[in-house]
């Protein structure tokens, strides 16, 4: 089953109808947007980031319902295949960003991608790292509500580790889960500083499955084990608009991960973690939540 | 040159007598005592952890003066070799580490170490990665100040890629710098999130330089080519008591290194960072400094 670009949303919101349903096991191919939504193009100015259309950026494909989630349960995503298109956009965009106050003007630079290099235009080339920015189920909250900030439900997390061969767990809001997808970069660092990574177009294969009571507190990766820039890991997020919540969160969501799955007590965790585990800020920008990830070797998860 | 773990301080003051003196490019070897100052052993049990003496930890050795060194030059050290004791200690201190409030008691982990493996007494191994947590240079303030937090002038940022082959750059705070070192850790994870690493006592070979007017605001490393765990990396920090601070000034300590190295405009370098940059917590436990790092490929640097 294929879901094109026409099958887009730009809120998050419960009551929008469902594009598919799968079954756990089963796989969709999903067409993604680039998140300006398509307003911005390879041949674009630098006068339409500033004219950008708030309304219409970090748009999703979906919502894919997951017969049998219900609230309580893990939706767990695979990403099979990501492919990315041959070009991609990173802006400044004014009020928008880490250092917001420091580069009020608008910026554009449009790189060319292709499997092995981001080309960007004003010299350095990249490994090129498809990865989906936005993936995210309905929140249990009735109404429409922003795409821009990620929650507890996934959504805008921009964890660079999500890549292909990852596999993400989300708690379920709503029966049915309600999956949407976007927001995919051909490169991007930990944090997002300026705001974008290399912003493309994608196909994403997907695999769903549901863990009957599974719900994480906040979503949690199993990275890619042959990613270049990463060892296998598992990754637990907290989602907050304060970085140490965030880190407080993320720690806690580990400590339990180790203790359930090595069996180990929760002060042998926090010490496993402390000298094992590494705290990278994943996106420091899709305002007001920020995303503190804590990756641990998955060999010392027994 | 070689000093012993009898030259060690307690406290940063800038009146303390130098126990060396190196001209540019010349190196020494330092003895450095694990970060109990000798109060935890390799046979030490659990009480011992809860009765430390904080006026006695974190000691380091030196200070060692640097010839030509002046307020407004960078001092670079290398780390040229650091070798590691055959045992470790890992502890939960209470009222220390990020998770404080969920773990009041004391706990205790005494792990083997050899040139390759750290293991930990309660099952897993990790990867000996020898790492230098303590390094820094005499404040310009006159009097005595705590060991424990980082500032500026470095001290204990905790990083764990000061390790073998790694370069840190400091702003000299006084005439001659007064460099000391400290608090060695066989294995650690960025973040350090119960306040201990795997502790303890090494021999480390330095390399010192003077680069006249090259003050940086904050540390700066250049990591290690060949380390196993990243590659070779520009690393900017930002050194403060609030997450976010740490994170724009590591941000924009980054901004000005990548326009000086790499010829690209301010703005340039912001989107260069968003999307090969990789922001790391390294630590958030020294209260009450956090320091917040930012890791660009060397490669990228031009």
């Amino acid at each position: 089953m294929r879901i094109g670009t026409d099958r887009v949303h730009y809120v998050w919101d419960n009551s929008i109808e469902p594009v598919a349903e799968l079954g756990p096991g089963e796989r969709i191919e999903l067409d993604l947007l680039n998140s300006s939504g398509g307003q911005l193009g390879p041949d674009s100015t630098v006068d339409q980031v500033a004219a950008l259309d708030f309304g219409r950026v970090n748009p999703v494909t979906g919502p894919v319902r997951v017969a049998g989630a219900k609230p309580g349960d893990a939706l767990s995503v695979r990403v099979v295949e990501l492919t990315v298109d041959s070009w991609g956009w990173t802006a400044c965009i004014p009020g928008f960003g880490l250092l917001a106050e420091d580069f009020p003007d608008a910026s554009l630079a449009v790189s060319t991608v292709d499997d092995k290099k981001v080309v960007l235009p004003f010299g350095p080339w990249l490994d090129t790292v498809p990865m989906i920015g936005t993936l995210g189920v309905a929140l249990p909250e009735p109404g429409a509500t922003s795409l821009v900030p990620p929650s507890r439900f996934g959504g805008n997390l921009d964890i660079r580790h999500l890549t292909a061969g990852a596999t993400v767990l989300l708690p379920v809001g709503v029966e049915g889960a309600l999956l949407s997808v976007g927001d995919a970069h051909a490169a991007m660092g930990d944090g997002e500083i300026c705001g974008t990574g290399v912003e493309t177009s994608a196909r994403a294969v997907l695999e769903v499955d549901v863990i009957a009571g599974g719900a994480p507190p906040a979503p949690i990766l199993r990275t890619a084990p042959a990613s270049a820039r990463t060892g296998a890991a598992l990754a637990t997020t907290g989602v907050a608009p304060d970085l140490m919540a965030a880190t407080k969160a993320a720690a806690r969501a580990m400590i339990d991960e180790i203790t359930r799955r090595a069996g180990l007590s929760a002060v042998q965790a926090y010490l496993l973690a402390s000298t094992a585990g590494d705290l990278k800020i994943s996106e420091v920008v899709d305002q007001p939540n920020w995303v503190v990830s804590l990756h641990l070797p998955e060999t010392l998860l027994g």
